[in-house]
């Protein structure tokens, strides 16, 4: 079975503080619950050593299943609702989608 | 058990070939064999239709199981001379670690 892996990277702004990181998260987690592409939710501070992060403080991984659930994530209501709440918080973000492949020897 | 993942976003210099590529990516995936801390290895390609991705084309996951892992990683003699000629044929790189997390709703 296909995966293909949708990685947002964040800075959030100065100002914003650990109980609104918090909730925002949350409010991540739970498009889960509405967006039926999207198959999981993990997150996660950077604790990179290299500083090769280029400012980037926070990962968030979604799991789908097609390129096309992806699209259909990002134009779903719940996606656009929250996207323009969290996109607003941050001061910087990246976004890259790839299918993880192995390489064979 | 935990998992530490090491993502690396890179853009190749302009005229490096698919050829030189590929071989770039066998040679980071054969860094599973000489890394006992490196877990696994996956990459693609960026496949986002966001316009988000900052010029990155090429994803590369690994996994690890401790941030020490990774610490280990770094400083192994394979990771290093890998390292000396990867990096000298990237116009960009971005590097993160993080323990993925799930969100209790």
């Amino acid at each position: 079975m296909g995966e293909v892996k949708h990685i947002l990277l964040a800075k959030f702004k100065e100002g914003i503080s650990e109980q609104q990181i918090d909730d925002l998260i949350k409010g991540y987690a739970n498009l889960v619950n509405h967006c039926e592409t999207m198959k999981s939710f993990k997150w996660g501070k950077d604790v990179s050593v290299e500083n090769l992060h280029q400012g980037y403080t926070h990962v968030f991984e979604s799991t789908f299943e097609t390129t096309e659930g992806i699209a259909a994530y990002i134009s779903h209501p719940a996606h656009v609702e929250f996207a323009t709440v969290f996109l607003d918080q941050l001061e910087k973000v990246l976004v890259v989608d790839y299918k993880p492949t192995s390489v064979e020897p």
